[in-house]
């Protein structure tokens, strides 16, 4: 069940691929091992308004949220955490180099007491180990 | 003081109609009975890109999260959880048919020491509520 | 690190200028002291599709929710919040006037165990500083 959603400024479009930003950040969760491919989901919120420290400079922002159920220590999600920021990191050097910009993300763990889904891209990922 | 907001995959759009999805919601969280009237807002964020899975199928979700405020007990808030994602849920039978899709609803609780509000359709539902 | 994100529905565009809108937060946000100027990040999310309290009135909402990272006691951040509330509130005096509203601020604190960041604001501003 890991949510990543990625808020951006919407100067980002003129420097980055977003398609291509999601992909590297749903490709670098696979990596970690620690969640079940199912259950990525990884989704850009692009901001048209926003204001950055003191409003006057060329400036622009990625910040990511992922939030993901119970169950995994503390390590674990270091561990998994840098390895996605590192990647997100990289793919990031050309708005570092363009503008100024501020790239952050945060972790958040839902309650599983108040926690409902439904999926059946699990299954159908299943089907598609077994035929191909 | 209840904030329902749902991101979902922009593949959506074709298949529901998101206007009557966070009505949908709206009128579920009414008949839970647990919320004041004024204090319901339902809102939808469609993000152009996403990541899902493998990356590679007709893959779709919708994630909806609830801020609600303190002062619910464990058992109040899942029975209305409960209520409302299934009524979700049944509405969204079409994306699962359609499409390879994962749904999904937690809760948040927001802190009451660091909260601010203005309101004023309290005032217009209760003007309502005695000419009506 | 703090963001404040705004979510709002779509009819308050006409409104008010939400341009403004993020910058009176980030004035404000400045104003209180307590955050680093180069990491001071407002960027508002706005919803076309949403449903309020009854679903009938002319209704409108603006939510906003800052994150901002450990280490700052109770008391300072309720002085801080109640600043940038009052400053937020009386920019939204008209939306008050020409519609039901509901404006509300929540406050979210980051676990500083999964937090990753990357900034060259910071630097950019003690640049000006030195030159200015």
């Amino acid at each position: 069940m890991p949510h990543f959603t990625l808020e951006y400024s919407a100067n980002l479009d003129g420097i980055l691929d977003m398609g291509e930003t999601v992909e590297v950040v749903r490709k670098a969760a696979v990596e970690t091992g620690i969640f079940p491919l199912g259950g990525i989901r990884v989704r850009a919120v692009r901001c048209e308004h926003y204001a950055i420290a003191d409003g006057r400079g060329n400036y622009g922002f990625l910040d990511m949220v992922l939030r993901l159920g119970e169950g995994r220590d503390l390590a674990t999600r270091k561990t998994a955490g840098e390895h996605i920021f590192r990647k997100l990191s990289a793919h990031l050097d050309p708005a570092f180099a363009k503008s100024k910009f501020a790239l952050s993300f945060d972790m958040q763990i839902n309650d599983k007491e108040t926690s409902w889904k439904r999926n059946n891209i699990h299954d159908a990922l299943k089907v598609e180990t077994v035929n191909g």
